[in-house]
């Protein structure tokens, strides 16, 4: 599609293999890295997946701004029971070193149950060694309201 | 910095005047537009300003898909009382046709009430044609979640 349309962004949403330079590839094993940091409780493996100046954008709560702040706030989250966290990326668009990945999340405790699940969209920055990190981060609950 | 680093998004988070043909310009003049359809109570002018196959991905709700389904939600929105959004973009990030805008929302009543206030990520594609349209629209309240 790229080659066809060059001035739209590259859409990949197809599941078959894709060669190890495609964004999309790229931003797959770099979500392998965040979910290998969620299963062993490492928040700073986590942090070290964004970008110094990246910001998380959780519900209930303004921004979270910059490495340290990410590490906390993921240390906040395992130290409350998450324990895995499944990512599964549902499309990426890049054009050049920007890419707007859309995907479904789950987060489990650690006896598996689910805490959560819904979905998200993260703004990946590649740096220029050819690194793609996390630079904005959100995501929303499927889940009913409370009370509702 | 696009002229020192062409390799990296095109950042702009300065509040200086910006030429029409900016891609922070251009947003902010659509989100203009879709401030006024807010005011208007206009779901339809409201869907118009997303591509046709745009998503959002609201909390509590699975993800809403095409246009039919958009100018759904925000009439349910409208009819549930939002009266006014208020968006204010904080930067924009963009390559060729694809653009990211972090932003801060602001939603009221008929009577001037703040009903919601939180943030927002927005994936915006330009068309062949130039014009920029909302593609992937995702926002998290500030608020405390209900009962905490």
């Amino acid at each position: 599609m790229s080659t066809a349309q060059p001035a739209s962004p590259t859409r990949d949403t197809a599941s078959a293999t894709h060669g190890a330079s495609s964004p999309r590839a790229a931003i797959e094993a770099a979500n392998a890295r965040v979910m290998s940091a969620f299963r062993a409780g490492d928040a700073a493996a986590l942090a070290a997946c964004y970008t110094p100046d990246a910001q998380l954008l959780p519900a209930n709560s303004e921004a979270v701004s910059g490495s340290d702040a990410i590490q906390r706030f993921w240390s906040g989250a395992i130290a409350a029971g998450i324990a895995d966290a499944r990512l599964e990326t549902a499309e990426v668009e890049a054009q050049g070193p920007l890419a707007v990945e859309v995907g479904r999340y789950t987060l489990a405790g650690a006896d598996g149950g689910t805490l959560d699940q819904g979905k998200y969209v993260v703004a990946w920055h590649r740096d220029d060694a050819g690194a793609w990190r996390l630079h904005r981060d959100i995501w929303t609950t499927n889940r009913p309201a409370p009370g509702t």
